[in-house]
């Protein structure tokens, strides 16, 4: 996602109460920062946000983490908040560091229009590589549970060949989602690939942890 | 396919040395038709046969078989072979009686453009549902390794999750082939999508026989 650079954007971090800066403190003890034990969501690369925010508003059961790695849209995120949710935090650092803030404690992971990393030699980048999803077996609970969407073709060919070597079973999988389904909740990309009459991709993937 | 009705399509089949009438006769013994002991492919429901043809005469050391449901279609793939070839046979049977056909013997099959049974409740007919599935389990000899090719997309949803469900492995997924590819060897229904724009579906699957 291309954006402004926010100035204040490390104060903004700093201050925001549901921001969490020394995020590897918590590996293994998320419950904790919501002090309760509910489920736990993770979006990696949530954007502004649209689509965890929702969720969040609408499962209050139900805890929310995303994931993101630019500061400046992390503060944009915030911004866009109507109220600050008790069951929504961001945390503001690199998926490649997953295995090192999460410990088998996330119950499903939410993959929306992440990069297709288009050129070969940058498919370890790519959020569905084996190289990833190695490093999710660490951070789920029981099972690990994948709902990915993307308007990349490309990306999404790959990523279901990825899931599948890996031994991930698809238990759904749509190649024009919209068509049939209209959604309650999106994320701001599926709203503009979608005005645009572009087909969004969607698959559920599962598989025990190993 | 609809096809006209062919007159004399019993007659034909009868005295055409290339197609086996009797062919649960040949339940286990398949390579004894062919007198050799090359790799058997099969395609169900190969139409007029341009496709397993087109197969048949670029890999002489490949056996290839078409099953066709309708005699009529069997009649008309034969008045448009060129020549008859050594590896190339055709068989008017129901795909509901490969397990009586064959027995561990087939070595990659084709599912090409099939019927896709829109309605929900024929869904068992599509020849990706798992009672389908269930059945190549008895025709493969070692692997089950299966290519299929359509343009239909709920049809290539449905069959992606069925493979999964089954424990299939995707080992390439194209969601517009012909976009990166240019196959030398197509089918009717192929060449007919793909000159209206339209994407054709292909996946390779692949797991081992149970």
């Amino acid at each position: 996602m291309r954006v402004r650079n926010v100035k204040d954007k490390d104060k903004i971090l700093l201050e925001a109460s549901n921001v969490i800066s020394n995020c590897q403190d918590y590996c293994g003890k998320w419950s904790s920062v919501f002090k309760n034990n509910n489920p736990i969501y993770l979006e990696i690369g949530p954007g502004k946000c649209k689509h965890l925010y929702l969720q969040a508003k609408s499962n209050p059961n139900i805890n929310y983490i995303g994931l993101e790695q630019n500061a400046s849209i992390v503060a944009i995120a915030l911004s866009k908040m109507e109220e600050k949710l008790d069951n929504l935090i961001l945390i503001n650092a690199n998926a490649k560091d997953l295995d090192t803030i999460f410990n088998h404690e996330i119950d499903l992971l939410f993959l929306n229009f992440s990069d297709p990393w288009p050129k070969k030699r940058h498919a370890k980048r790519r959020l569905t590589s084996l190289d990833f999803l190695n490093k999710y077996d660490n951070i789920f609970k029981d099972k690990c549970y994948i709902y990915q969407k993307t308007d990349n073709m490309n990306l999404f060919e790959y990523s279901l060949v990825s899931f599948s070597k890996d031994g991930y079973t698809l238990e759904e999988v749509y190649l024009d989602y919209h068509k049939d389904n209209m959604p309650l909740i999106t994320t701001e990309y599926e709203d503009k690939f979608s005005s645009k009459g572009m087909p969004i991709y969607y698959v559920k993937v599962i598989r025990d942890c190993q």
